[in-house]
């Protein structure tokens, strides 16, 4: 069968742990994995002040996929590992879609006291490499009282026709066929108005797809309320970025958020990562969910066109889940990976 | 006793209802009200094409408060009624401070399921007159391939250090006083360091105060997993706009989310009204509550120095809500206005 190149970033904090899992449960799948990890993150910009060297970007430029645990660190001022690393990662790698699945697996506990599985089960296709995202802004007079400090949103035609085509194909395979775009047209007139005019012209070509509109803070809201009323979201960057959080929250938490910076046109490796952070509070001590990067590892499978053995991971990992039901908890990180690894191989 | 001089903006859709509801209220606790009412929004831009006059914003200065029920109609494009009227009230009458308590009543469902009123208790202080609401932004070869759409996000020191200010005194007055920024330091890089700068240079003239951070997307997720950890926050006027909303889901329904736009310099008057829209789908059928129209009177009161009366409002309120415990629906607008009224009267 065919064999994977992977390049593995561990990353800050409880990445490495959820990182080992995810590797433990892609072998036990059957399919030849060839890993090199990379050491990037904040532990090698405090020894060398590099984020992420050219030379290392062309390397993984390399590779199949790419799969990333964390980046973060409370040592580093905000902003330096997540732009410089992570962001350049998404950006010059072309993760023009940031996929992140929101369901609530049977078994698992929502906030929401009278959801059910049924009720949330969505994809939100957030764009991955415009917006506020862009990194463009500046300051004058810095420390001053006359400090002024602007964060520019970048938009093209080309960058959210390509999303929105994306997820209008995303929708048309899904058996709802709903797609929902969220922005904040009202307010953010000139990207909002580039967003719902190219939403509804290559909507013309899905006449199959229901589409819907909904502003980013009454979407907010309905993630809460009324979950069942979303099929594929497609939305802005940051709107994205948020929403996302929040769908994680009423799926049961962060621990187990998926996602996948996904480049459609594969001129460069996608790469795949839990939602969550690197959860400085808590690293080193065995007590992360490794299923957020295992249900990540499912999404690599399946990028890479191995739908059989995503399907077995994500298989796996539900019956994990629904044996958590009957009160089994308190398992280390460590516990959880050989668990659901154990699901995998027999 | 005091006269207070009343501007009345009913606006659009079920506007006009829970306005009328508000007043009712209003008039009951008992203090000379004069009011006048402005027609503005959906209904005079189609007839005059006119949004905020310049006229008529002069004679808006001159009253000692607004209240404005919703502003919004589908039969007009988005970001008409939105920028050149309620967001212009915003910025012209400079609410820098936009209010929004986020509080769980006794007896209010919330589709948390574990969620008690004394997790649920916080007030969100958003800013009101910066940052993307700004309107600054273009676009370049529109409708063609080659589009480019910009937003900015316009900050100052003078703008975010005032607001700041008004936080940390609402937090020193609280039980708890605890305060938490809420902005996206790590990718809003400009915006969010003069946001943090100030925070923490304020901060130390408030050593009483407890203060936190949390990113945007993390507090999303926190008023949907753990809303007790917030007392007040403080946050820009975009993603004050989505958490409130999350806020009011949580709360049980953005039915019951009022806010203030306030003035704190008192140089011109504030304004008051419900979190909600002008939800159109419902209007004119007496199927609004005017719950929150009714809380943003209380909040109206209490910026006016009539602290008595507008608790007997909230009071009032209160004592409505845990009346709907035992099954109390299907009341029209009217009727939970009539129930309300009689409460304050009584
Ligand atoms: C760490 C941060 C830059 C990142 C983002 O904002 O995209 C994270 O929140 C995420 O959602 O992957
Ligand atoms: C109608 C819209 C412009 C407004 C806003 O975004 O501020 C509304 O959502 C609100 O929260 O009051």
């Amino acid at each position: 069968s065919r064999n994977i190149r992977l390049a593995v970033i561990p990353g800050d904090g409880i990445g490495v742990e959820v990182v080992t899992e995810g590797l433990k449960v892609l072998e036990a799948v059957g399919t030849k994995v060839e890993t090199v990890t990379y050491d990037l993150g904040a532990k090698r910009y405090h020894r060398t002040g590099e984020t992420l060297p050219d030379a290392v970007l062309d390397e993984l430029r390399g590779y199949d996929a790419i799969l990333l645990g964390a980046i973060g660190d409370p040592s580093v001022p905000p902003g330096i590992l997540e732009r410089d690393l992570l962001l350049r990662l998404r950006f010059e790698l072309d993760h023009y879609v940031n996929l992140r699945p929101v369901k609530l697996f049977p078994g698992v506990e929502t906030p929401l006291g009278k959801a059910r599985p049924e009720d949330i089960d969505m994809v939100v296709v957030r764009e991955g490499t415009e917006s506020l995202y862009a990194g463009a802004g500046g300051v004058l007079r810095r420390g001053t009282p006359h400090e002024v400090a602007t964060q520019e949103s970048l938009n093209t035609a080309f960058g959210v026709e390509r999303v929105v085509r994306y997820a209008f194909d995303k929708a048309l395979a899904r058996p709802r066929k709903k797609l929902t775009l969220v922005h904040k047209t009202n307010v953010l007139t000139y990207a909002g108005d580039l967003w719902a005019r190219t939403f509804d012209r290559v909507g013309l070509e899905y006449p199959d797809v229901q589409t819907d509109y909904c502003h980013v803070d009454a979407a907010s809201m309905f993630f809460v309320t009324q979950p069942e009323r979303f099929d594929v979201i497609v939305t802005d960057n940051l709107f994205g970025d948020i929403i996302t959080d929040i769908g994680a929250a009423v799926a049961g938490g962060i621990g187990l958020a998926a996602s996948g910076n996904i480049n459609p046109d594969r001129t460069a490796p996608s790469m795949f990562e839990p939602v969550h952070g690197s959860a400085p509070d808590i690293a080193g001590q065995g007590k992360a969910d490794p299923t957020a990067t295992i249900l990540s590892v499912a999404m690599l499978l399946d990028h890479l066109g191995l739908a059989d053995e995503a399907a077995k991971v994500e298989q796996a990992v539900a019956d994990d889940l629904v044996e958590r039901l009957t009160g089994w908890t308190g398992r280390t990180t460590h516990e959880i990976g050989d668990d659901i690894t154990a699901r995998v191989a027999g």
